[in-house]
């Protein structure tokens, strides 16, 4: 038995744990575009990163390392993602470290991450200035959470402690930034973790892979991903306890935390919306149906304009490739059931119902396919000008 | 040898094929919303139908016919899919027929094509009185085209007059409906080919679907399609000559004249854009990265915005899951190099020549691979904010 309290604290309420962001230049009017992750010792670290096969630079400086490598520092911009620079993204990345090391002795193995345009080189002299003036002793999860902004509308942390049975405790943090699921593709998402849980090294990859599938994988197509995107564990073990079935439920708590919050904060997103998959085939092919309707803009369309439109997401249904029957597929929105097994069934008296189920902020669509025990919960959310409007011009 | 002449024509321009649209009061307005297509001798016909698992009631009815069966008479209305509808949509249609053949007694095995709005029972006494209406001696193939409309914003019809070597001619027309092509997703596209050609049965199938692969399937997903998108071929053969080459080329313009109005048409685009790949692995992967390109939101709003990013199209190349690698890879926009093998390439000059050619049209974005011998084409649009317009509140 163990206990779980959501606390209002951020990562550098844990102990041994720094962290502060700062304005490089990088943006403009003097936006935080900056930070770090300090911890006064060496900390295990995992990660998961972007399936895209144009991995970031700072995604492959990281695997230059040794497997089992601890780090005691994350340096983390904005702005510029460091990716599709080839070998250069990488010397730029060293030469930065060789000279932040002399500005801060006791760092040892860095560890970069970068989001923001891509294809061009780091500003290495704004990063290097900016780096030089870091002041490891600060605890200002606040700033970092800002600094590692893009389009987010706002910064996205989360933080637990953890009771054992034993009485001993453990804390969990995290800060994120991630903005674009409107539409997942290419919507860069940073996550970083610390916690002074003594997690062993086995453990860490297991659980970060295992709750990633239902919470980031969960607001994101498999496989299309962005050059950056890092889900990175941070355990220093100050807190000398740990226990697998606890340590498992605090990380889904702030992965999920963070997937649902990068789902309302979609580009221009005004509804996060929980795409529920039942009766399918199998759970892989309510995946596959779940992220079609997350995904689909004609669906992302009628949910903006508040059209109880159950049309787009029975075709949808359809041509996802997945098994299923008009004669056994029910509709619901909210809890009104819109189609049911091939009636026609949809009233006017249903569908100003349904209308009101969707102006809503947050509500879910299920489909159930009536055929066996297969389910999954895709997250999504709607689609307006504002998305176009974001996404136009990002680069300027 | 053969020549072919694009002319100025009609499908009714074909010896015995007629058509008209009226206005059976689908469309506010007295908007043309109904039309058909009456040859007067029975025809050939093959179709292809959308993958979509939920096939619209019209499609099911078609299929219940003879595979062999001929037909003279083509009903198509706009505003109402009969999808989703059960087997009342199905008995609708019998009513419609049994109704129709009474007031036109020549019909022959007729068959229905709807698309509009998804799981609403078709108003069949408004369809009735329109259908028994029809002065099947009009020959009007622009009313036709006119009627079948739905977000499309100009009507759709292709012409040509093929000269074969023994100085014979065989006619083929087409009129089409489809403007959702910004996402291919769910964008209901209806083709109806005529012509006089003598092609046999078995050519028929074989030649619809090899064409469908470098015509609508480039500009669409595969798998990802309405419930009622239908390519259907009608052959009278009353000009008693053939050639299998000739045919098929014939085919394939019209068809590609189709695709490409459809792109240029999609909902809200101002911009129809050729996405080349080459040098890919192999053909197959060629054709997921030149579609995952046309398919994606960001680089549609890129476009939209004539932001010349190609980041954002290397990041799509990666995410594809195709084979590639940045040592090899080149991305051109029209005849501007702006990626250049891991080379940090796009200088301030390079960008300004880019921006041009975004500010066209019509213009192709290449990605050469440099791996194998792999190519394919596929068609997109840019997305804005008309899209999100037209579709927020597509069924009032």
């Amino acid at each position: 038995m163990f206990s779980i309290f959501p606390t209002k604290g951020t990562i550098s309420d844990i102990d041994g744990f720094y962290c502060d962001g700062i304005s490089a230049g990088l943006k403009p009017n003097n936006a935080l575009d900056m930070g770090f992750i300090y911890t006064d010792s060496m900390c295990e670290v995992e990660s998961i990163f972007t399936s895209n096969k144009f991995q970031a630079a700072p995604l492959k400086h990281y695997q230059l390392y040794d497997k089992n490598f601890k780090t005691n520092f994350v340096l983390i911009n904005s702005k510029n993602a460091n990716a599709m620079t080839g070998q250069a993204g990488i010397e730029d990345i060293n030469e930065i470290f060789i000279n932040l090391k002399e500005a801060h002795n006791d760092i040892e193995n860095p560890i970069m991450s970068s989001t923001g345009v891509i294809g061009v080189r780091v500003p290495k002299e704004k990063i290097l200035d900016g780096a030089k003036s870091f002041n490891l002793s600060n605890k200002s999860g606040e700033n970092l959470s800002k600094a590692i902004m893009t389009t987010d509308s706002y910064s996205k942390s989360s933080f637990y402690e953890v009771k054992l049975e034993d009485n001993t405790t453990f804390k969990i943090g995290v800060v994120a930034k991630g903005a674009g699921m409107i539409n997942p593709n290419l919507a860069t998402m940073l996550c970083f973790i610390c916690t002074d849980a003594a997690v062993p090294k086995a453990d860490m990859k297991e659980l970060l892979e295992q709750n990633t599938k239902t919470t980031f994988n969960a607001i994101s197509v498999d496989g299309d991903t962005s050059t950056n995107d890092t889900v990175m564990l941070l355990s220093n073990g100050k807190s000398n306890t740990y226990n697998k079935d606890a340590f498992k439920e605090a990380l889904r708590l702030v992965m999920d935390d963070m997937a649902m919050l990068m789902v309302a904060d979609g580009e221009g997103a005004k509804k996060a919306v929980a795409f529920e998959v039942n009766g399918a085939k199998d759970n892989e092919e309510a995946e596959l149906i779940a992220k079609c309707l997350s995904n689909s803009l004609l669906v992302k369309t009628a949910l903006f304009g508040e059209d109880p439109n159950w049309g787009r997401i029975a075709s949808t249904v359809g041509a996802s490739g997945a098994m299923c029957s008009e004669e056994s597929l029910t509709i619901t929105f909210g809890n009104v059931l819109v189609y049911n097994k091939g009636e026609i069934y949809f009233t006017k008296e249903i569908e100003e119902k349904a209308s009101k189920v969707l102006q809503q902020d947050k509500f879910k669509i299920i489909c159930d396919l009536g055929l066996n025990d297969g389910s999954f919960t895709a997250y999504g959310c709607d689609l307006g000008y504002k998305y176009v409007e974001i996404n136009a011009d990002y680069r300027t």
